[in-house]
């Protein structure tokens, strides 16, 4: 059936609001004068607009700006500590917590411990006592809060708004959005944590200018936010980005998924982990790994192949190999403008970045290879919790 | 910078007409008063924009709807015959001529053979003389095409105009929509092959109402066009859907990109005819297929697999196993609603449907798989050059 195209006046008025608050956005201060031209709008529209803007506290007026012949305009930019956002990536065994004002400006990040198989249940609670708690000791009003973003190492169905499955949780069909936005009696919005990374890149990161680009997580799994045309792409049913199961080696590694050889078990850090403490327990020794040291966490690998170990540094490698099959596969197919691999793909990116670079070269087509940028996030694990708290805020703006 | 956001009237105009014009294309029939109840526009305004799109040739009046309780309105419908496009598909040894109307009726399709390793002059003076012959005896006044769609088997530079590589016809950096726009006297627009064929499927053919799909193209190379969001994706400078190098057998059969074990060394027509028809030089025999046949044309492979020869049947199974792969990788990355496989693969189709599907049930995610159709296109050949005939059609519907 055809879409009813409306003339709807309030609809009007919001796009233009948005509208307004992007050009001010992008460029940092205008007058009002400026807004006019740029838009297209006249004065007294513009000039109604920016008094509601004003009122309602997303922008203020700020000193004076250049004079192109005659008085010094007023400048306009969006006014900081209005109003807040909040956002949470629920991990694995760690709740992060970001708070972050609409001019995108991070007031705090915190983090809060939990046993893996924690249920949505716990978490839902865990939300509501850190985040009262803080905003009380921070003097922050709950009135101020605009939304929340939650950031989820899975899949969801938007049309249900559940999480379809969380496999690293746990969790199956639950509605944690609804839960969460009645204690914290503001709306709340899920995505997937890959996703929330790009969104991160995309509003505060190295893609703010960039339509086509593709963050790529590395962590217990692999997964990509895909950004296309300047607006997320979740796909058909909201599962687009499930990259880590390509298969980088016949007859490999047997996967949760079910195949053998998927990205992932060579590439995710649970599989590295075990790789090399299997290793270390059947008796690998180096002068920087005892064997005495017992099981050793991701941060001692990670020392251990900045220090030199052998082991360590070969397993990271190969891991970053694979990744370059991934990446050139990616360029090959959407031909993006840019790449970002993060989270804890930064902890040991310049160990690695010779090799994998060396693969995308050897495996993409040259013509796009020639075209892409390939980079490295400057958040590190942080870039979901960021992203997500991203979510409210981009609201405003119209995104 | 800031874009400036204009409130341009010429604009806004060719908007509504757009706007008219699709719901019309949708709705098969409309009457003024739907038209005006659709769009949201007053019916003065309806007036004037049905009465230009009638004067113009765009729409005629058709008789009379349903009364809904007054007299029986008149409906407006999309006018045969008015106006028509040109498609041209530029093969490796054929070009592939179409002419249709703004209602995408097909008038005609043509075939003319060259010789591989034609210059782009040559194809430029071929365009010209059967298109001027065609019109000729077809009695079309050249004055009613709107314009000229041209589908490349390579990779386009949108900024330049201009085909980057196209190695089948063995061109680089050749400029062939300028010309063709000269000889013809009418705009030309240059558009991948795979991504033709996606426009023939989106504009008449299985994919009308889904937003996000990818045809994949069976040919010399394997190629795919990508729709996102109702939209072409081209990616960032052009080259997207370039998946015939997906890696899938280790250390496997040289490609032409320098890699081994890519997709097209398995799977692409080109490697599936050199690979029987060594084994048939080395000795291959059986009841349908004899040695003193000498080298055997792809359709008499297709052929030879339908009556049952073990060696056809055997490598087009294997690639379509291949194919699998990717088709798995794809619905994993890009959980797109549909997946069309066309050109030469709908010859043998029937055949390796069942290994085709039992590979990406299981290679692929089971949340997205059970999101996806997979389906056969029914164009066949022609999809690339009907597709091609559509892009100066949809100009006229804003697309």
């Amino acid at each position: 059936m055809a879409k009813k195209i409306t003339g709807n006046n309030q609809y009007l008025k919001e796009l233009n609001k948005a509208t307004v608050l992007n050009l001010i956005r992008e460029n940092k201060k205008l007058s009002r004068k400026e807004l006019s031209d740029l838009t297209g709008l006249s004065p007294t529209a513009c000039g109604s607009i920016t008094r509601e803007l004003i009122k309602d506290g997303f922008l203020h007026e700020t000193g004076q700006g250049e004079s192109t012949g005659g008085r010094k305009p007023v400048m306009l930019e969006l006014k900081p500590n209005s109003y807040y956002a909040v956002g949470f990536d629920i991990g694995m065994s760690e709740l992060k917590m970001v708070i972050a004002d609409i001019t995108a400006n991070i007031l705090l990040q915190r983090q809060f411990k939990y046993s893996p198989g924690i249920p949505a249940g716990k978490v839902i609670e865990l939300i509501r006592e850190k985040f009262f708690e803080t905003i009380d000791s921070e003097k922050l009003s709950a009135d101020k809060f605009i939304g929340c973003g939650l950031s989820i190492p899975g899949i969801l169905d938007r049309k249900t708004n559940k999480i379809i499955i969380a496999p690293n949780l746990s969790w199956n069909e639950v509605d944690l959005g609804t839960g969460v936005s009645e204690v914290l009696g503001m709306p709340a919005f899920m995505e997937n944590e890959a996703m929330c990374s790009a969104i991160c890149e995309q509003w505060i990161g190295k893609c703010s200018s960039i339509e086509n680009f593709i963050c790529i997580n590395i962590e217990s799994g692999i997964g990509a936010g895909i950004y296309i045309g300047d607006a997320i792409y979740r796909g058909f049913s909201g599962s687009a980005g499930e990259i880590g199961h390509l298969i980088v080696k016949e007859n490999g590694r047997l996967c949760g998924c079910g195949n053998r050889g998927c990205l992932e078990t060579y590439a995710s850090v649970r599989h590295m982990l075990s790789e090399i403490n299997e290793k270390v327990q059947n008796g690998y020794s180096s002068d920087i790994i005892d064997p005495g040291m017992g099981a050793l966490s991701w941060d001692q690998i990670v020392d251990a192949a900045y220090k030199g170990d052998e082991l360590c540094i070969e397993v990271l490698k190969k891991g970053a190999e694979y990744i370059g099959f991934a990446v050139a596969y990616l360029i090959n197919t959407l031909n993006p403008e840019a790449i970002v691999l993060g989270k804890c793909f930064t902890d040991y990116a310049p160990l690695v970045m010779d090799v994998l670079m060396a693969t995308v070269n050897e495996k993409a087509l040259k013509y796009p290879v020639s075209k892409v940028k390939i980079l490295t996030s400057e958040f590190g694990m942080n870039s979901s919790a960021l992203g997500a708290a991203m979510i409210p805020i981009r609201k405003i703006f119209g995104k």
